[in-house]
């Protein structure tokens, strides 16, 4: 036990921390020790980051990445294809995705995949307001970029189920073998459909 | 890419939350981004919760103990032996013990322990300060509860040579098979350590 008035204040703070996602209190307490150690300046410094993220930062009203304003920087520029969508799960793809540069198109956040067992339905996720999107007729394509689980297949079949009766072209991320993997070490399924769906040599060598 | 203003803002929480121990940019991701989907009012609070611990939390001057006063109250406390000292490397290690409430004394936090390879010496640690409560001649036994490593023993014989020409006892935390560990897994430095320490069973049945 520590000491009664900095108990009730180190145990406010690992509270907090033991609140983020994968963090025990052990390790709660270990980053509250760990800060009691730097300069107060720096406490004052992280402690203004975080209110100021949180008052600023706000959801883009069309594709629900994040944003400081109505509409994020991807969804109001005008060199993006507005009639190319990328459906992910969440902003950590968005992300992922734009630091590759390859997808000229806009996004759509669904804020997680349909998962029963946690309790998550498709009421549940930025579904509707995609096939709203859709419906208006300006969109061309689809691409599903959620992750190779059996929650994100069947979150894309779901979505899917609800685009057919539209005349859009809805497409899945390419699944193969990894760059830099050994061919041995590649997992069954993803060694197989990457034989099934193996692409002309003479292509790989234009990009 | 997120947004200019908004990965700005993300960025200087991530900057913080990777600046502690043990946590990477990803994970630091994933904790701004969690804490973008809480309340205004949690972030304030927690906020709150890390400049109020910084600011109010000293370090007790006696044992370096956590403390909101001049001494922690442990070493104010009326009812705990001051002759008999128990030398910890962090306040993690305090509360532990505490737990246990097995320990009628009081503390001292060295901070570390010596670790060339981390270039941290004996003057890095709180060490001339247990020297000097111990020239005092008030103090009768010191017992170390440093860790069961290379660098935990190099600091425990560093302080016992300068222990040595006083009249005190000096002991450590028993070694030996820990409560509910089966005897196959137990390491063999522990096995044979915690044979030839054993006890008499007559005596482990009074406790």
């Amino acid at each position: 036990m520590v000491d009664g008035v900095s108990s009730k204040l180190i145990e406010r703070v690992v509270d907090h921390f033991a609140a983020l996602p994968g963090i025990g209190r052990k390790t709660a307490l270990r980053f509250a020790l760990h800060l009691l150690n730097k300069e107060k300046s720096d406490i004052q410094a992280f402690a203004d980051a975080l209110v100021q993220m949180r008052e600023t930062i706000q959801y883009c009203e069309s594709c629900h990445n994040i944003s400081d304003q109505k509409l994020c920087s991807i969804c109001s520029s005008t060199s993006r294809k507005k009639e190319l969508i990328c459906v992910v799960q969440d902003i950590r793809d968005v992300i992922a995705i734009e630091n590759t540069h390859s997808h000229p198109g806009i996004y759509h956040v669904l804020g997680g995949v349909i998962s029963p067992m946690d309790g998550v339905g498709p009421n549940d996720l930025n579904i509707a307001s995609l096939i709203a999107k859709v419906q208006t007729g300006e969109i061309d394509e689809v691409i599903f970029a959620l992750p190779v689980t059996m929650e994100g297949d069947t979150t894309n079949f779901y979505i899917y189920r609800q685009l057919e009766k539209f005349n859009i072209t809805v497409t899945t991320l390419a699944r193969g073998v990894s760059v830099g993997e050994e061919i041995e070490y590649t997992d069954q399924l993803t060694l197989g459909k990457s034989i099934q769906n193996r692409t002309l040599f003479s292509q790989t060598l234009k990009s």
